[in-house]
């Protein structure tokens, strides 16, 4: 018994030594975190639940709001501390789509493939197809009176091609080089509107006689997509906007191309077309407050000091948002998750706070990321969007990490004009060589929530990823879905973000910063 | 006037001299062929009518007989001769689609993308799924009792790919030279069935226990297809067939591939899902009674000879039938037609008579064309399938010319184990070979309506086609649309086709034939 329990003591010893042993070494560290994020992923998992369960997470509908709590409880389940929905405002209301279908009734019977853009007024009945062809207002004029109970195609035909190129992609050696090889990026001059102000004037005119003729819905067939994927976002409006409280929306509908053009060729041939529609849907959240999903893992000897990383969280309402980006939420969620591990394995502790966010708002203007930041570490104007100065707290943040660019996995990392943190991410790209991670930008990445940290002179980063098929397929269609999720480059997503993050957290100093001209105040 | 008249004169005695010279040559022939075909071509416009217009023609349906009813007129209208529905029967009831719609009501609410297999009964109602997962009729027992009112999956998880490959394709050097150098066909032996009597068992059992419990709908999600485009083809029942007047019929729906696996993976996470339908569809034409299309050129000193060409002209019914088989009809049509203009230009007369056939009942088993064939040349036992002895007619048609596998272009001639037309055949292809057509293989190609004059001991071929999106996309899917042809391969097919039936007609032998077994009677 004894001799028993004296081995015992020892194996307890040396257990605790193990998993606390300050001397654990980067090796380790990344190891123990390619153990959790390679061999025990839990990502697919948790993506399965955002998009298959969750379902559509549109800014301001249930579906968000539920997909909020769920992923608050999560965090906290998995060991996060002080879980939470940061609250912010002035989205403007939300909209949930409760029930669609579309059919041609005549010449002959079909079940449409369409889906109603957000915030859409319902709309119900069936009526006739009518092109709206107009390039002057004159001839806008002809159509009042006319387009009342009627369908309005406001788009000419889009040819489709055959797929004699792959959909879905990976970079290979020129696209790499050509990333690596980029120069400092300058900054973008802001675009100019109205740069043609007969077509402007011809374009409002126009969405202002549908909404004073109010037809049963106007048909469009997006840009992009065909075989039954169908590329949905927003309805537009004369003038504000549709998410503005009491604002009338005409009822907008995209539809797949093959059946948009079908009825187009047959109206060309004087053949008249029936349609009929049942499009239902609610506003909510009449308050405009949308909330953000916060938690963290709690610092030590810099706890004052906070590394983040985060995703959007928020998709448009026709898919699930797998791609965009229940892909990157899933990925910051089983990053906390391996960190958890990590630091539960090896008894090491961050030294900074690790900060996850899961923002909404993003696919209407990056809003809940550029509210975090003007709530957290700036001053702003009269919107989120116009950073005045900076708050105190700016200079306790190390740097943001984000994902949202579909389910490919990490070829590198977009410097965003960053030079002097170059040799650093180099480094620590070193254990995921084999992985296919080495490669460094200094391009910047636009379009998503790292802009907002950015703007307020805080590093802030997305990955270089495989592009897949998020532009050509899924990227705010009808069909980003859980399938097209690939769970192999998600897993290493996962696995060197968390060691970013890690490594950001552990390091002496806090990233370098490129300059700024904003004053704290 | 009077040197005005005398021009007048010798202008109309030259024209007539041109349009009846009958020193025009071959290449002559091929010119004014290639000039209506490619320059002058009408294909386009046909399809978008078959496709378009017409819509799915589903053997049976309303749409296939107004169809059927266009095509006759329009045949006549090119000019054509004799232009009538022959018809045959013993199919079995048709079948129309009149509404479909499909919901997911509970955990969220989605439109899903789904279409119900032909003959399937009608269904309407809201309910929870089930998946039907018994490997044992001791299983299968524990679900009775448990299926009505209830959308019964029968199939797990199918993987979705991304497209790293491209979806459409052409011939290569590759690809061709394999037909070249295709030996000799070997008859195939007839594929056994009842090989696993436990499965055929089980599987028998599965559809009377679904028969019983009349389920609101049973739910598979075809082997392939996604990103919204779903094959779809016809209900099946325990026993008999789903044409059988008054047999019911479980209602079948096929969904998009993504929206099956959501719900899957729902109920593999003991979450409930409950979806809505609302299918409606009518049998129709209880008499079992259909046509094909038959049209005629009439043929000069070898007029009681006669040379055919047609195309499967029904479809499936979630689609439009543009690839298969709109692209064969249309092409089939336009080859009419191109022989009309051919012969008003050039005022040589057709040798023997041309006939165009436009089939229906293919889908389900070349039952027009066998029809046809066993009205027309052949005796036969108990079905148009066993063919006991020939009929005098049978010596007088020299050929059949099929086109049923989507819109590529020609690239040569499936010989169908004939070598004694190889010579003839390669001949006629050289004023083609700068269009890519040059290759013959011996090869049989299946599956369509030269198989029933085949099995006659009548040449009937079938070309070799460009690949594109046949097999892939459109084959029996809802996305097989007007929009999928491509019209320069079908102007050179069109083209090419009716060079072939050209020197059918006009060469002093009729084709050369296989040896064949069967006698005069």
């Amino acid at each position: 018994m004894k001799q028993i329990f004296s081995l015992f003591v020892i194996a307890c010893l040396s257990l605790t030594i193990t998993a606390q042993n300050p001397t654990t070494t980067t090796k380790d560290i990344a190891d123990v975190i390619k153990k959790h994020g390679l061999e025990n992923s839990q990502v697919m998992d948790i993506a399965s639940y955002i998009t298959d369960v969750l379902g559509q997470r549109l800014t301001g509908s249930t579906g968000l709001k539920n997909a909020n709590d769920w992923a608050k409880n999560k965090l906290t389940d998995m060991g996060m501390k002080n879980s939470h929905l940061q609250q912010w405002n002035s989205f403007g209301r939300g909209w949930d789509m409760t029930h669609f279908e579309m059919h041609a009734e005549t010449p002959t019977y079909w079940p449409i493939i369409a889906y109603p853009k957000a915030w859409s007024s319902s709309s119900k009945g069936s009526g006739e197809v009518i092109y709206l062809n107009a390039t002057t207002i004159e001839e806008l004029n002809k159509y009042k009176g006319k387009l009342s109970g009627k369908f309005v195609m406001i788009e000419g035909i889009r040819e489709v091609n055959e797929a004699f190129e792959p959909t879905a992609k990976r970079h290979d050696t020129e696209s790499l080089l050509n990333l690596a090889n980029a120069t400092q990026p300058v900054p973008r001059e802001r675009r100019r509107f109205g740069g043609n102000s007969t077509a402007a004037e011809l374009r409002a005119a126009t969405w202002k006689l549908l909404e004073d003729e109010k037809p049963l819905a106007v048909l469009d067939r997006s840009r992009k997509g065909d075989l039954g994927t169908v590329f949905v976002s927003g309805a537009r409006t004369a003038e504000g906007s549709a998410r503005d409280n009491g604002k009338y929306v005409v009822p907008q509908i995209t539809m797949a191309i093959e059946h948009y053009n079908r009825i187009f060729r047959m109206l060309e041939k004087g053949i008249p077309v029936k349609l009929s529609v049942d499009s239902q849907s609610k506003y909510t959240n009449p308050d405009g407050n949308e909330n953000n999903v916060i938690a963290e893992i709690p610092g030590t000897d810099l706890k004052d000091e906070v590394v983040m990383f985060g995703a959007h969280y928020d998709s448009w309402h026709a898919g699930t948002g797998a791609t965009d980006n229940g892909s990157g939420s899933a990925v910051m969620m089983e990053v906390a998750r391996i960190l958890i591990e990590t630091i539960k394995e090896t008894g090491i502790k961050p030294r900074r706070t690790l900060r996850i966010a899961l923002w909404s708002g993003e696919e209407q203007g990056l809003h809940g990321s550029r509210n975090y930041v003007a709530q957290t570490f700036a001053n702003t104007g009269e919107s989120s969007r116009s950073i005045t100065s900076l708050k105190p707290a700016q200079k306790k943040i190390s740097g943001y990490f984000n994902m949202d660019n579909g389910t490919g996995k990490l070829r590198g990392v977009y410097l965003q004009g960053n030079q002097a943190v170059s040799p650093i991410f180099r480094e620590w790209l070193k254990p995921f060589h084999d992985m296919g991670a080495s490669t460094l930008s200094l391009s910047n990445t636009g379009g998503t929530d790292h802009l907002a940290f950015d703007a307020a002179g805080i590093p802030g980063f997305q990955f270089i990823q495989e592009p897949i098929s998020y532009s050509t397929k899924t990227h705010h269609s009808n069909m980003d879905n859980f399938d097209h999720l690939i769970a192999d480059d998600l897993k290493q997503a996962a696995t060197i973000i968390a060691y970013f993050v890690w490594q950001t957290s552990q390091r002496d100093e806090k990233l370098p910063r490129k300059e700024t001209n904003l004053k704290y105040n």
